[in-house]
């Protein structure tokens, strides 16, 4: 799964979706066109009551094992869990919530909040739509770290302020660099690599009071400087998949000014899945899509 | 003061700014260039510990009766609320940090965030500032209402997704209308006229679990549907000036993502200072800069 | 339901209680005793979703119409909702978690900590499980206020610091006794009476930067000195209900820190339970309990 | 400074305590009894202007080198960090606000609250003050664990509800038990030895979506199970020091429900200053007094 996460799928068929009992609005002729939260909580126990349903232990997950997913001809998910797209938003930009709401958690959680100085280590599909959304949510610099520089020239076309190439730099000489591109320590640092050494720059790199997140995962046991961290009341959050994301996200790209086109590097037609699948499994560019109506193959 | 408050000051002579003790970064031959916070607590009391220096009784607030402003040769102010303008920002932009930070302080109480559906009530120039802040901290959907169709097209040209002309209108009808204008009722209103009927709409247009906040000032006591806002748990919440904005109106303006040029609606060379005033105190336009180095007359 | 919300009714025959599906643990012989949070959300929807479940539009409340009560012989209650008693919890003590919780909401919306200061309007029994909770919650000193000196004498037995008594008093006035007896004012209100002059009185009480809470609920329209309120950033809250306290409150009783068997001034068997329903209807004593089990009649 | 950290000083010839200019209510004829909070911001800096001045580097820390202590005759300190002590307040337990500022820093920090389940990982004297701090701020159930039979009689005494000795138990192991003895996982834990496999069980321990603070400060670098806690979205967050706990512990003190005195295990007169300070070196009890006034020996 996790090699697959920049594959996005467009729903074709949707009118074949069957809603759930109580389906508010009169959906049309052909059903209506929604976007996929594939997280459903199976019953309302003390995570979902406090709005934290990701963490619910009895969430249905599409496409984690054992739940198994929706890569077949009929389809049924929890009508509360459908969001419509409004008619300005398209299909692809629709398949693009899933990613997106990623970075909408990890920002969230983090704080990001009119003028913050945000640090996103890596660059790949997390680390790009955290950068997306961390500017939308008021960011007023951000600098991305990665080994790559093709990923980092791709940071620059999405927005990023700084760029900055990391092999072999240690961890302190990161969190001094970024600081010196900023003019001051990012209150913010969001670790999208799960590498040890990118967790310590992560931690080194954030303002006193400040908030590390956690968004890419590695090894088990990793050896962090907590003393540094909890001394600073550098607070260490993690996420786990998304909450409430869905309606932030479709609200802003019906607003026009999200722009995730760049997201998208390779499209699919449907018989052509394999490819699509073997694309993403091979890491190449950001998102694959898979176009599953033919008459509609473009962005 | 209230009649004055569209008027801005660009600061003449800022090399004779003498700073107090401590001026950590060296400042140039000529000093550095400032934007002054005018608002400095004398003592650090309860207030100042929790964060909320604007509520301490002991503040000096330049220009506030007893303290005197700053329309003198010399000028000293406390350091710590001299903040340094970025080689990108211009005078003029540093004198709209005064006006950007009742908006910024009017969202952030409101909890403005990536998504949100915000109505604003009054296209005044706090209205103006709110909106413009309220769509850089992620609002999806602003909202504005007032009387004048002139004001409405300005808060068009600076952003605002929909307008309300709002004369004879009840407030019920109001929230219909807002809720009819974003197809859904908005967790957010911002109250900037102080006027009964607006306070009452903005507690009817609120979605339930949402906040007004209340930036306009009008009579001491008003009529308000307590039990409505009380029983949908709408929060009513209002703003003392600002509190820790500076840094943010200036980090947004040095990312030149914000762009404020479109508030300034006259300019005066400081000979004409007695003009500016007289437009100001007539209510003309927007904002009225005084212009006060006469090699600097442009924005 | 307003006259009557004196009154708690321990269930009889607690082993009839059909639950739901997925009863996680086994559940004993004779069933589980558990204590039945009334509002269970019929669908998740977008106020469910975010942890305030308590504000959704498709809520079934227990004995509001025009959802049917539980006063049957045979009632079924979704699973999620019923909260087991832990053994040293007796029925009585499950029966008064309801207006326990309407204080735990209350004291949780108005941010009760630790050395909190707490003006409560009102010694009803809304106002006495507010004074109770605040205590639980911290509180180092509660003003408790009311016209009736016998309702001030049971709120010292439960615990107030301070009693006023207040006719005729203006709500200036009432302000400024609080500030007296306390050394300074409250950070906190919470308004239960719904009087006009009440809530004024909370507003001016209220330090700046604090919360007032309004639980009482009166008429529609309330002339409210909005403008002491905003400009001093008074936050103003209602409750609607409550969301999330059931855990909390049954993990008090059980830790035997808080004792409600004051509250308990009235007790009739079944059969009588006609009488039971006068006599809260009359507004005598604070909670009248109806004991449904011939074996256990005492508290 | 780390090995003395039980030894509080009731400061004599309090009278001789020169307030700076502004002592707002008049100092009696022998001065105000006072508080001293050690920590002194010097400049009004971005911390101190977001209400948490304990991060400030520019902060003045009574007896933390470079900065002098008040082991001297005379000594000055700012009068907006002296805090009137009520008369029932004895001097005794104004000195022992400064160790209970940790704990109610540690447990504002995590969050605790009403009904909050509490795992405290070591039982000297900051475990101890931090138990004493939940229970107050309405934990329902703290479990303390310890290699030292004593320390956790000691805990008992004090108000634990459960005590688990660790010696040679696996991380893991110790969250298993933490979780039998609760009943369910502790939402809040709150680590005291700063020992790498005590970080590790606060992790494993900590509920889904909960919080681990981080008061005991050990090695630099430490092996962390740092997927467990991003996965589950425990936040891991870290203490410097105290903010904005004066005022509070003094209330709860003055409120005489926060019993203190089982705390101070020794009392020396000033003469024995040595014998007191040798004492608290070998780690002996829990916290030593130094008692300045030779007609106030006792408690």
């Amino acid at each position: 799964m996790a090699q697959l996460d920049n594959l996005a799928v467009v729903v074709h068929g949707i009118n074949d979706l069957r809603l759930e009992k109580r389906p508010v609005p009169e959906p049309g002729p052909n059903g209506d066109r929604v976007a996929v939260e594939p997280g459903v909580p199976r019953e309302i126990d003390e995570f979902c009551k406090i709005g934290r349903y990701n963490l619910s232990p009895t969430i249905f997950f599409c496409a984690t094992p054992p739940d198994d997913g929706n890569l077949c001809r009929y389809y049924t998910h929890n009508a509360n869990f459908c969001y419509k797209l409004p008619d300005n938003v398209s299909f692809e930009e629709g398949a693009l919530v899933e990613p997106l709401s990623v970075g909408i958690h990890a920002c969230g959680r983090a704080g990001v909040t009119l003028g913050s100085k945000v640090f996103i280590c890596g660059a790949g599909p997390i680390g790009l739509v955290s950068l997306l959304v961390a500017k939308m949510m008021g960011a007023s610099q951000v600098v991305i770290s990665d080994l790559s520089t093709s990923r980092l020239e791709k940071a620059k076309e999405l927005g990023a302020d700084f760029t900055l190439q990391t092999s072999k730099v240690r961890p302190e000489e990161i969190a001094q660099k970024v600081e010196g591109l900023l003019g001051c320590m990012p209150e913010i640092s969001i670790e999208c690599t799960g590498v040890e050494s990118c967790i310590q720059a992560g931690i080194y790199a954030t303002r006193s009071g400040g908030t590390l997140v956690l968004v890419g995962l590695g090894p088990a046991l990793v050896n962090v400087p907590i003393v540094n961290a909890a001394v600073r009341e550098v607070d260490i959050r993690g996420i786990f998949r998304y909450c409430n994301t869905w309606p932030m996200a479709i609200a802003m790209l019906a607003s026009k000014r999200l722009n995730v086109a760049p997201l998208v590097t390779h499209r699919f037609p449907l018989e052509q899945a394999l490819e699509a699948f073997e694309t993403t499994k091979k890491g190449l560019g950001v998102k694959v899509m898979l176009k599953c109506d033919e008459n509609d193959q473009n962005p």
